[in-house]
């Protein structure tokens, strides 16, 4: 029960979140095609941001699924990565609206990190409440995917000065690590 | 489990969406019939758009209803769905302001196609799933009016250039057929 | 089932338009008392419109609590219910900017009023499902409010080109009549 | 069930209202650090209400999940409590854009001591309703942290007009009373 409320008012947040930055996509005043021009950056980055809030969905639904105990560290947990998600329209705004500017995609590229360190101290969290021998610890277990994410959003920031399209081409890249079939993606980082 | 939070998500996705599209509806600066005016149109758009994402509501309920199980191919067939559902309030606004012209009228159409097929497609993941003797397959049979709206949607592109009234008229068509209570319009839809 | 995920969604969506209708309080620039004087008329619509918007999802929680079967006729007098309430926070903004204006009074009556009538098909649809003996026709009985609020609503629409006042009172009113516990008003509206 | 849509819905609100409360950090036009500058105020006005409103969604959890009967009392006390709470955004739109100014801060501990108030109304009238040897009445016991916040909130208002910081680190204060583990907390207050 305890549970069902801590995902309830993860997927009010998560929802909430997924659906107000579509209102950086502003409604233009001509009718033409050259009104649609200036939202085409803003538009890519709304379908990256949305791609990314639909993995921290997606794995948040599967990490709870496997949860045992909710403590109150638990909660708090929780609370830190709904507060950097939340964080997601205000910079993917920006980076929209600065046509993927060095600053802005770093920024961009800070927030994504700290979600993803705040999802890695949720998952340690539940893992510390519910023992080294819980569904959680062994359906984890080297985690390859979550260990190399926030390296290469790390990567992405300073990378981002040197030009953006090598931010931009990192945050595909962990877009699609995570959205392609885990089993062949998993066989591909482990063979490297 | 799984689904009910599948359930949980989507709901509280299409209820942001139903209802941060009033903001659109900018509140006037006067006080009198005529301040009201320039909002005519964008309260016929809004009308369409939350009859359109009540419909999607309504067959996502009874989707789910019927599904057995949620693969991790369910999860982002259904976010697909959500993508384009998402974007209904930015293609309402334009359409809205620009009083039904042209271009913005094939955009609507445009997204309303995309998210015709993406609910086609989260459906036939969703019977994958399930196996072709489930309650799902059953229960769609042919699926009339699911095949009948996209093709409608397609062809309202197009004509939105010829006269955008041609499009609207459409649109208003699809919106019907699935208001009408089933059994009549499926009789006529058989007949033609 | 099916009633839980009808609940959820009305939910959902009262809740966004309770939480939305505060942005019409837009934030002043100056920082002294001055600066707060024209919201004070946005504030006092917001708090009215919170009190309607609290009675109905008490209203609906209570009705649905009852209801046996959801029937497809259910599900769209929900969304009609749900379409007029979505246009709160448009009307509230109206009335609040322009000082309680004569011609938004009575549009936000006119969306109080339709919200009414549209709460009583709702009703209405759940009882003939469920049938005359069914829990939710024998709690009902009477429902001397329910027939007494659109009365009232439509009373304030020609009474706020009169003066303001009058259907503001209507307004409050009728709130009254709805937040003070049950039996001692039905006893006072029963003996008028 | 009463109560599980009364969470429910209050999940619903307080998740509106934690992420609508990022619409106040407006994207700025440039792209360079100095365009980010006068958002500071405005971020950690942001990360305070983040907090604020976390702890209360967290005690909320807990309050509820202790409750045993959902009377009509209930159900508006726990409205009463979500409209103060709907307010954050404002306050805390203001008080960011305004630098922490006098007026701002002090409105910021009127609605902060207004919600607290609430809470303990809630709190009082879910014992009434479950009587002096419910869970919930043993649960609460002294409540040092609950008797506490709203004495700090109102220390808080006057404190505004002799200094900001005065103020602002009261609210601090209270958030770390809350933040930081409940044995060690207790223990310093009742050890005062």
């Amino acid at each position: 029960m305890s549970k069902g409320r801590l995902e309830a008012f993860s997927d009010g947040v998560i929802a909430v979140i997924i659906t107000i930055m579509v209102l950086e996509l502003k409604v233009p005043h001509g009718a033409d095609l050259a009104a649609l021009d200036p939202l085409v950056p803003v538009f890519l980055t709304y379908v990256l941001s949305f791609v990314f809030l639909g993995i921290y969905w997606n794995n948040h639904h599967h990490l709870l699924h496997a949860t045992g105990r909710v403590t109150g560290g638990v909660l708090w947990a929780n609370l830190h990565l709904l507060f950097w998600l939340s964080l997601t329209p205000f910079v993917t705004g920006w980076m929209g609206e600065n046509h993927f500017d060095s600053l802005p995609t770093a920024l961009y590229g800070v927030v994504m990190l700290c979600a993803a360190i705040a999802y890695y101290i949720l998952q340690t969290t539940i893992i510390r409440a519910d023992g080294p021998h819980s569904t959680l610890a062994k359906a984890v277990g080297h985690d390859m995917k979550g260990k190399l994410s926030p390296v290469l959003y790390a990567a992405a920031i300073p990378l981002a000065f040197v030009h953006e399209l090598l931010a931009d081409a990192l945050f595909v890249t962990v877009a699609l690590i995570w959205l392609i079939p885990d089993r062949r993606i998993e066989r591909r980082i482990n063979s490297t």
